[in-house]
């Protein structure tokens, strides 16, 4: 049977919610193919982080795995492409530490690339009227830090395993009071599992220009 | 019994859909209160408009309008607070009419404030957790062609009702290829019940900022 | 002796400068034409801001007034199109005042329309290479509240005169450490050379579109 | 005798002027220190840029390169953190080549970091007044490919010496007309300055917060 792990956060930066766990508690329930869809949610603490996701995999034994998280401010949903060995905090995480420029794998590799059909999934999204996008750069905070983490365990554990990262925005009522975009958890739920039915059915990924100038 | 008027736009510049009047539609049938609710569409057509907008005044005689336009690339909903006597289009109107720089009524007033209570609309949406702010401009095309319009109507012809212009984002089909903001017809269709709701009950509107230092 | 004023605003919001005057100043000192170049500089306050303005009305008689502000955030020079009669300041001024919704003249009209030649200055402008467009709004902070006085006041006492408001981007010093656009204070004092020549060489204004959608 | 080399790009995507090679051309003229500054203008072709690079390092054996692009629609100057190894294209190059999720290098890395001062020069910025930050994503055209080259080559074949990128605004000249924020060239120049004096002195990098959330 194939394994399937979604993983979302749990609320930071002053927030009671982070659409990206509750849009990955819907789509499990909401999925209905003959695949287990398991779900992690993982803590915004660049320490307690790297334990969840690792009982997460060893639980699970995933064949395929999406990490979500929010991307305050961002318009449309993105299919990060690549996952760099560094943390460097703009804040401090829900633990309070805040890291600077320290390598997230001492001996890892400057960065890893997401192995989901990330333009059949942007190409997907499309076809379904859900705004998305490739994304160049997850960040360094704790959504760029599991995403790598992933991928550097994948690379190590579960060789045949695909995993990838992807950011959402905002849910509406994160937005309101403010001047940001946002995006219903519905529509975010609807597109997590076009990206899980995308990846799953994808042999190879679609040619399809999804870069950025700068 | 009192008579409430919401008119949204067809769709213009090469969109095949107008979320303004996907959810006047959506708001009429969802409406439960003893009011009655009758909807317009309006051709974006800086001459038909006026004619479509007439025709709704006269038959249904309202107590509040309140007119509903797609603000491409804002992230929320726009509670607008001033229709200039401007005609100034970027790109041609529906039918290929493209005014500059003219007056809509001739020998009217430069401007005309909306008569809703526009903050404490914003104040519901907010409590509702929709995305919503004052704007200090509705353009210069037909949106706030139609919003003059229908001040200068009201005033002469009916000074007891009360009306006024609201911009919503675009939907996200619209938005999906692109990189703008949307907002889910469903969540603008609850936006308008609520100000439509606010605005019968609302006898003054509230004392909060909600302006712009420029 | 054709008379020109040149208004700039003081500091505030936490800034130590402000570009508008610092342009301003520039201005005068480079002005290289046989007319009088007289300057001001307004205090960002409601109340003493038009006394400051009267005072120069009064000392300097101009035949054109042209006021100028900084608009933190935007990237090009704004030509203002339209001031509204309305206060209502989102922080509360260089004297801790915080007008909401308050008429400026209270038996004014809702609106005066600027009486330079917009079009044709962004258009000089463009064939300058300096980055500029139509503003359909002046926000409703004391940069609105002066541009309406002016206006009013012109109306009144020197119907000949004419008048308007240019928005200048945040000085390069302004933006550093933030996400912000700017500008130098030099490009704003040649946009503002080249807002004077060609408001004292147009008959009328250019027909060209400088509207917004919304 | 320290060497150092600055690269610039020719102009693409319909300009007639490319920032980053004007920048440069200053940046030479006006340094003042004993190192010698040497300038290679590098085309916006994926093949051909990667000859004009090496024949620039084969022939000024350089201790120090800093690359420049022109980043439209950036406001201030970016310290590029990372370059990934991909090529993907949204436009073609000025020789009509669109590379799609090509590796720059196929046996090279996922990426490499800068090895300039990055947190160092946007503090020396700050403190100059200049609008600067870290940036995490080069993009993924002839920039990013270009900054990947020159860190692979280096790595090869002159470990010793230090290298980044750094993108620049538009000019103002190429914001005219739209919507975009710009930067004189001037300012430009002085932020290279800036930067290659912060490279030459700096033995370590300072420790500040430059990351990003997402």
């Amino acid at each position: 049977m194939t394994s399937i792990l979604l993983t979302g956060f749990e609320p930071f930066d002053g927030e009671t919610v982070n659409p990206s766990w509750q849009a990955v508690l819907r789509a499990q329930a909401l999925w209905d193919g003959p695949e287990d869809v398991h779900i992690a949610e993982i803590p915004v603490d660049f320490e307690a982080c790297d334990r969840a996701l690792a009982e997460a995999l060893d639980r699970f034994r995933p064949d395929l795995v999406i990490a979500v998280g929010q991307a305050g401010g961002r318009p449309g949903i993105s299919l990060e492409r690549v996952a760099i060995n560094i943390d460097d905090a703009r804040i401090p995480d829900n633990a309070g530490f805040q890291p600077v420029d320290a390598a997230i794998a001492p001996d890892g590799p400057a960065a890893y690339f997401s192995t989901l059909p990330i333009k059949a999934c942007v190409e997907a999204l499309g076809q379904a009227g859900i705004p998305a996008s490739v994304s160049q750069t997850a960040g360094t905070y704790t959504c760029n830090h599991i995403f790598y983490r992933l991928m550097h365990t994948l690379q190590a554990d579960r060789p045949d395993a695909r995993g990838g990262f992807v950011h959402i925005p905002y849910a509406p009522g994160q937005a309101a009071g403010g001047d940001q975009p946002s995006m219903s958890v519905e529509l975010a739920t609807l597109a997590l599992l076009a990206i899980v039915r995308t990846s799953l059915d994808a042999t190879a990924d679609v040619r399809a220009p999804g870069g950025a100038l700068h």
